[in-house]
């Protein structure tokens, strides 16, 4: 890997027990596809007779080395070039043509739904698999909601602050914790070297905003970005392996103006670079312009299109406007010139938006997009609580999740203060795997369920080992648990601290399911006075 | 005071920097009603000639005396007791006889409403204002859908641990933060000094579950409750002076064996103590054969009901179950009861509950309910992760606040799991205040956009004192900005750490908004020349 600085990666030590620090009795479990790909799992362990569970991954190999990258996985016709011949490139064109990829049978598996529909779906625009042939490490996904709801976390270093080896342990923290794809949202000086070590350690997608380096290119001056540099900023970040592009081809010249009396304005960084353009030259947005051009580059590569809603609300005060809407009608027009070109395409969504507005969002974006993925940012549904954005997202991201919207972009607790460290994204990635699988209960997912029954089971059992174990975060949970009864008997006991022995309902209720039972069986009045003879049992008697 | 124990205070200090250490720059405002009562405010300064932003504050005076408890500020006839005439007692009463009370005052001018508006809505039992008249301390409060949707916090010791003064300052620390109303679920062996402790402390009504400390009465043993002991507890704590009470009258006999088949069984503590009494004996629940003379001593205390939901669901699978809706509709014939004895009211709601169930939840409660208050705990929309619920609860909470639930009970991190501490206390109520919030701002409360607005000026315009000085936590805003950006110079910046000066799209876009004013006014096509020819501002060209 050409490079000019090696991060120093965490010790092979660290490498190995970071999945099982963070899942103990859980172990990896692979399936084999056809073409001799391994689709990982996680399986957490479970006593009491109760079956292993097996649940989504996303967090890549146990262990590797950072500075050698991950191994390659998928066979690509890598370095295939933007030269490559007129035949099918992208996954979209082997879907038409009635092709199943290794890809496409790869979701399957992972999804647990049958290849054949993986491939309809991908035919028909309903979903994508963003998967570049020059990113052989990828362990594909696919995006569409028919399928389980994706989130995706931004990375990236901004030129105020943080490093490449920093990008790099903050991407293996988000996929440990359940990140499906990962944008990396650089923006200082190495952005080239820092996306390479991103992508060559990345098993899940990357998506990356090429605009933000074609302004480095032109020394930040957005009035001096030329069709040129983006083109060959997208050329060059496509030969890496990027899995998809953020294009903000929707932001329209006769759109600026609507903007003008907003509250906020432009928050999209992307959108406001081009729309200053486009008024400083009083011309047409070039992506625009040149939008075919751009499909044929992405096509080559199989890079998906992610249409950037550059005019997408910043605050409650500006939700479902007109310059909103009209850049989301021009994504619907611009998703079928994709589709001419083969290219996979997913549309960015809002931003800030009430609750009461957000089934608007979904709806539109159904009919005008031709029910291409909708790929969202929260949505926020209150201003009020900086510090806290990561749960007034995760609130409106469940419910878009649920109306239709296949992927989440997370919000950190950072958002709008700054950039995030760690902890803040891993509690960014935690808030939408909440949102996320909400969204499956709610739309009948036919896997969702089993890890909710088998996690409500373990605690109506007292099996409380179980019940960290399939928490979403099981350290955390075990903590808030010891803190106030750390002693081991505590994680057999019958009750928790909440309640105590004598008020823990679940305990009754288990009593009184056997003896609901009994009664039916035996009649109900013999019964109830035994029982009221026995006298109460071991745990209601006690203290 | 009567009591034993004299819990130590914060210091003084202590106390008088509480609420201005946690709103820097907002300061106490009151409003007097015609009759003399003191209507809280906080009012937070702003600058940039912005007029100051005055929200609603549930946090009680300044500072005071936790050993003398707070002054009394309400003129109520204390110690009535229940030999009181047949004359009006409750707000419900009075509401009926066309009389607006200074408790109806107080709620009017704190929700920005009319008295005469506040008057109906009481009286035709869409709303209630909990206010036992032994409780002098207290500054009222409306929860009913037409009003700002107000959050509940828990508190209260279990036999496991906490002690009193412990339980005080959680009390303080949850109405510092916004709770609305507190109830206190102690279950130890100090449960009527605890409860002493935690009324003569409390500017927000205080809720309780009287079959707690029944229980306590006779050893713990539920087959040994009696009638008779609860209808002694129920004085013992209305004389205290407990706004409501929750009473799990509709767990009726019959409804027990629809639980036995649930993945979670019971999970209400008071609704499997019923539930195995009833079991037990045989017999019906006594609080549903004694409800009108609950309502009888509860009318001359004018303590209100919050009709238990002792069967509500305990996990995603056992939601909107035959077993929960029966108990809601034995809920629907008590309220009729409470109201034909001039009693207060307001249902109380689940639980766990998938997001596409939530709605069939508030519907049915609305028709069989009569639109009594609905009063929900969450719902929790998954079940999968422990140590997060009060996000896996924020989301379902919001949605059925939108959908017309009065009040929201908060959830902290720490359910299932253990007794909150201070620090999830706090969780647990910012989460609410957002849930809450939303669903304010997605109903169009008259006053809840001001907020956000007022805020996303703030955020627009670079003024960061005021952003901070909004949130709804404006230390943690303010920490989490300086973490990389600590300098006071940051303060006044235009730009931020997540994209640094060149990348900030709200600085860019008032660029925008300036050069789409003057383009607009002077043509477009002479302006962009001009525009490109005077180059990059200050901003762009930084770096």
């Amino acid at each position: 890997m050409a490079t000019q600085v090696a991060p120093t990666p965490s010790s092979p030590a660290d490498d190995a027990s970071r999945f099982s620090s963070a899942y103990p009795n859980s172990s990896k479990v692979y399936q084999t596809t056809s073409g001799g790909l391994r689709v990982p799992f996680r399986e957490i362990a479970l006593s009491g007779g109760e079956p292993p569970l097996r649940v989504h991954d996303t967090s890549g190999p146990e262990t590797w080395d950072v500075r050698a990258g991950l191994p390659a996985v998928r066979r690509t016709p890598r370095r295939l070039g933007a030269s490559a011949a007129r035949r099918p490139v992208t996954q979209l064109e082997f879907a038409r043509q009635g092709q199943i990829t290794d890809e496409m049978e790869f979701v399957a598996l992972r999804e647990g739904m049958p290849a054949e529909f993986v491939r309809s779906e991908v035919a028909r625009g309903r979903a994508i698999i963003p998967a570049n042939i020059n990113h052989p490490e990828l362990e594909p996904t696919i995006i569409g909601r028919n399928f389980l709801v994706k989130i995706n976390a931004n990375i990236g270093n901004s030129a105020i602050r943080s490093d490449i080896e920093e990008e790099v342990e903050k991407l293996r923290w988000a996929i440990l914790w359940g990140a499906d794809t990962v944008m990396d949202l650089s923006t200082g000086k190495r952005i080239h070297e820092t996306r390479e070590w991103i992508i060559r350690n990345s098993p899940v997608p990357i998506g990356t905003v090429p605009i933000y380096q074609a302004l480095e290119k032109v020394g930040g001056v957005a009035e001096d970005l030329t069709w040129e540099a983006y083109r060959d900023t997208l050329v060059e970040q496509a030969e890496q392996g990027v899995d998809y592009f953020t294009v903000h081809a929707g932001v329209l010249l006769e759109y600026v103006p609507l903007t003008a009396d907003r509250v906020t304005g432009i928050v999209s960084r992307g959108g406001s670079i081009l729309a200053k353009w486009c008024l400083a030259h009083h011309r047409q947005n070039f992506l625009y312009t040149n939008f075919a051009e751009i499909c044929e580059i992405m096509r080559a590569y199989d890079v998906s299109f992610s249409l950037g809603d550059g005019l997408r609300p910043g605050s409650i005060a500006d939700a479902n406007d007109a310059a909103q809407f009209a850049e989301l009608k021009t994504q619907g027009e611009l998703n079928r010139i994709a589709w001419e070109h083969g290219v996979q395409v997913m549309n960015e969504g809002p931003g800030h938006i009430p609750m009461h507005l957000i089934k608007e969002n979904m709806e539109k974006q159904l009919e005008w997009c031709q029910e291409a993925p909708f790929y969202t940012l929260g949505p926020l549904t209150t201003d009020i609580a900086p510090g806290y954005d990561h749960i007034t997202s995760a609130i409106g991201a469940a419910m878009i999740g649920w109306y239709g919207t296949a992927m989440l972009c997370y919000v950190t607790p950072k958002e709008h203060l700054g950039l995030p460290d760690k902890g803040d994204v891993k509690a960014g990635v935690i808030a939408y795997r909440i949102a996320a699988h909400a969204a499956d209960l709610a739309k009948g997912h036919p896997r969702a369920r089993e890890w909710d029954d088998a996690l409500s089971r373990a605690r109506f059992d007292f099996r409380w080992e179980d019940q960290f174990n399939l928490a979403l975060d099981p350290v955390t949970a075990r903590a808030f648990h010891d803190e106030t009864l750390p002693a081991d008997g505590a994680k057999v006991a019958h009750f928790c601290s909440m309640c105590g022995p004598k008020f823990c309902s679940m305990r009754i209720s288990q009593d009184i399911r056997d003896e609901a039972a009994r009664q039916r069986d035996e009649g109900m009045q013999a019964k109830a006075e035994e029982f009221r003879e026995r006298g109460g049992e071991i745990y209601v008697n006690v203290e």
